[in-house]
């Protein structure tokens, strides 16, 4: 990508200026809700509200209406363009008229609804392109930029704050947006999302190849149903994959997805069993489910990379350490065999502790001994052992919260902080218990500070599968 | 199982009066606790605190204390026992002289831990015997059993309602307690509950075959580590499968999971391949995961079973529709192809309409067709359409919700519960959204009416999955 490119993409994360067409009615208009999404999510730059009936206003939430966008003074780097079909192809030429650097047609009833709609949409890029700018969309949510407050989504979004973190997000489907996602209560790291869309111009190699280069973004998540160039985006790949881990949930992996996917956009699909190759051989971390696309990357994004694939796993109860380690058999996986000085350390703090998984439920539950005098300092004392052990390379920590328990997160949370600080280990943490909204609550806690949870155990782990395998990718591909 | 059988296990789910023998002390006291609980539960019998130091206690809440089983006149049906190991043996002759038909050790310390406590537990096992006592345990946290509620877990619980339901769930770790799981906050419907433990007398066997018989139970649920005797239990579970759904969750599934388990219940573990072609002969469902463990019975015991595999779905976005057919397929389900009249029919609400999977997103968003103007009796009508295709098996239908839509969640409630009554098909739920607190009480409200929800769309569609193959196997298995 040359700079030329990377200024023009650069322009739909980072404008310091943006005009948005659409309907200004209170409450009613879509141009409204993207105006006021903006002004709340506190962005920095400029905005300009366009209609051809200014006149009627008096200013909307405080910004002056203009009829047309060639009035403005000012330089604009990015249009919003939230009108019927019809009407897109006219805005895109004044657009360029106007020297705008890129375009976000966030309407739908293009290519994706037939005929005509596909009409509009070649129009509409023939006239970028005659011009030099660059189009996301059209059906589209468009970008979301948590550090600069950007954010173009136009219906009534329920997360008030986002996440100012490493994540890159890129779909194309909406509903990866904070109005679709429980992003806040996640406390999900963002770095950049958008939404493709129909990819009439901008396409999946275009945002990778940005995304690559962008210092926010630690971990890169693409949601695809095709692959525009299939040369184009592995060559990117490659790239990027030397450099931060790429995940990439490739739908429409069946044969019956992919005629859906084929119905939905519009676009060929390939044979799943080139895609599966192709990822391989790139180093791609390919997930199968939405729950793993969203999953995976928040271990990635602020754990570092497991040396080897020597998996520990400490649990409350022996049951739930033979089922991690199932968890960690499917997910290529081994179990890592404490060296001899570790199970001598362990065994001093209980007799009955030694092995690996480890059961520390006894050694805090034995009144008679005395590790269960001070439960977290054992808890603290053993986790400290066995994950500086090294032949142990990741480590999932299981961690009971209930609702009498909710006033000890903050201590649980400095615990698995200091014992992650302290430890060059890949960590995760697994959270059981009583009460949704507590382990919600101890969740979020330990995702602000860099510790990667989960409620579901063989998630947890088979993530540590997905990053150990990605880190073999890299030692031998440098 | 002959009567006398079934009649001394159902002394440990409905027995009419019970003693419980442990430490009184208010709040560090274990039988104490336990006492609570029973009391907060509602427990319909009589409690008989029994505590060598009767005579230190003025009553215990409300309750006389004994010093001796014996004195009490009245006939004992289950003894609670949560002494410390060397007490116990002793404890268990004294029940038998007073006539006590079932015994919970909910103590740990026995051959879980060594061979001292191994000792301890085979005396105790030999004093019932002379009996013709059972005892269930020892390393267990009993018996659940909301609708008369018998509740004999000794710590501290969160949960201060279970609902009462249809499921039973057996299990070889105490993780499956409300004290251990979110059971209220997923309104997850119990029949029965219990942890068998370290099985001394009362295995999964003999579970399985009261629970075969119990008018209440219309799923079974087991968690297994190994199967003590494989003839008695596949016997069993063929009888059991022809009436009812049973899932297991058998863990130690890979070789170092075996390894682990063995360590931890001193059990002999089968080669997994064996379980495996053991399961599908006798009609098992088998689950992977601790999560499926828990989703999967939840659309058995309140949906019918599909009466073939073919599946529909209703989507919010096209994105989603492509994942969910993903989904069906690693599943094993086929994907409907509707009739011409349901596709007449469909394409007579919105233009658009038509296919499997059912993208609803324009229908209801188009603000120029009529089908957005109402877009909830839009959602009822096309529902209904497809649900009640002959071609269609089984569906699930997507769900948005936010914090800004919580006032409509008894709406949406109505509007599923009417379609599943008005349906023989098997349904479900997947719930999206933005916010988690509503998308919760959202699938509280309609797992409460018996329609199945999900917060992970592959398993509401894997569910439909598992029960086309049980359906299929009672099919071929009459």
């Amino acid at each position: 990508m040359n700079s030329n490119d990377i200024t023009k993409i650069d322009a739909f994360f980072n404008p310091s200026s943006l005009a948005i067409f659409g309907s200004l009615r209170e409450i009613m208009g879509t141009a409204f809700w993207a105006i006021k999404n903006l002004q709340d999510f506190g962005f920095s730059g400029n905005i300009y509200p366009i209609n051809p009936a200014a006149e009627k206003y008096d200013g909307v939430r405080g910004l002056k209406v203009y009829s047309d966008i060639c009035d403005i003074s000012g330089r604009i780097d990015l249009a919003l363009i939230l009108t019927p079909p019809e009407t897109v192809p006219g805005i895109v030429k004044k657009c360029g008229e106007k020297g705008v650097k890129a375009i976000i047609i966030l309407s739908e009833g293009f290519a994706e609804s037939g005929e005509v709609g596909a009409g509009y949409q070649s129009q509409a890029v023939e006239f970028a392109r005659n011009a030099d700018m660059r189009i996301m969309g059209p059906n589209t949510f468009g970008v979301v930029n948590p550090s600069n407050g950007l954010f173009t989504i136009p219906p009534y979004v329920d997360n008030e704050k986002l996440e100012d973190g490493g994540i890159a997000v890129c779909s194309q489907t909406g509903s990866i947006g904070p109005h679709q996602m429980p992003l806040q209560d996640w406390s999900f790291p963002i770095s950049k999302m958008c939404d493709i869309g129909n990819k009439c111009d901008v396409d999946e190699t275009d945002i990778l190849n940005y995304l690559a280069n962008d210092q926010e973004t630690k971990v890169i998540a693409m949601h695809l149903e095709d692959v525009r160039d299939g040369t184009r985006f592995m060559e990117a790949a490659q790239r990027v994959t030397k450099i931060k881990p790429l995940v990439v949930l490739k739908a429409g992996r069946s044969q019956a997805g992919g005629k859906a996917a084929a119905s939905h956009t519009g676009s060929l699909m390939g044979n799943d069993k080139i895609y599966d190759a192709a990822f391989k051989q790139t180093g791609i971390i390919r997930v199968n489910t939405w729950r793993e696309f969203w999953e995976v990357p928040r271990t990635l994004v602020c754990q570092p990379l497991p040396k080897g694939n020597r998996f520990a796993v400490m649990t409350f109860t022996g049951g739930q350490g033979i089922l991690a380690v199932d968890a960690a058999s499917d997910a290529g996986l081994s179990i890592a065999k404490f060296t001899k000085e570790t199970d001598k350390k362990l065994k001093h703090v209980f007799h009955r502790l030694g092995s690996n998984p480890v059961d520390i439920g006894p050694a805090i539950s034995d009144s008679r001994s005395q590790s269960a005098a001070n439960p977290f300092e054992t808890i603290e004392t053993v986790s400290s052992i066995f994950l500086n052990d090294k032949s142990v390379d990741c480590a999932t920590f299981t961690c009971y919260m209930g609702k009498h328990l909710i006033g000890l997160i903050p201590m649980l949370v400095d615990m698995f902080d200091k014992l992650s600080k302290n430890s060059s280990k890949a960590m995760n943490v697994w959270i059981y218990g009583t009460c949704l909204q507590s382990m919600e609550e101890f969740g979020r806690q330990l995702q602000k500070r860099n510790i990667p949870y989960y409620f579901d155990m063989d998630i947890a782990v088979k993530t540590h599968g997905y990053a150990a395998q990605y880190a073999e990718y890299r030692r031998s591909n440098k």
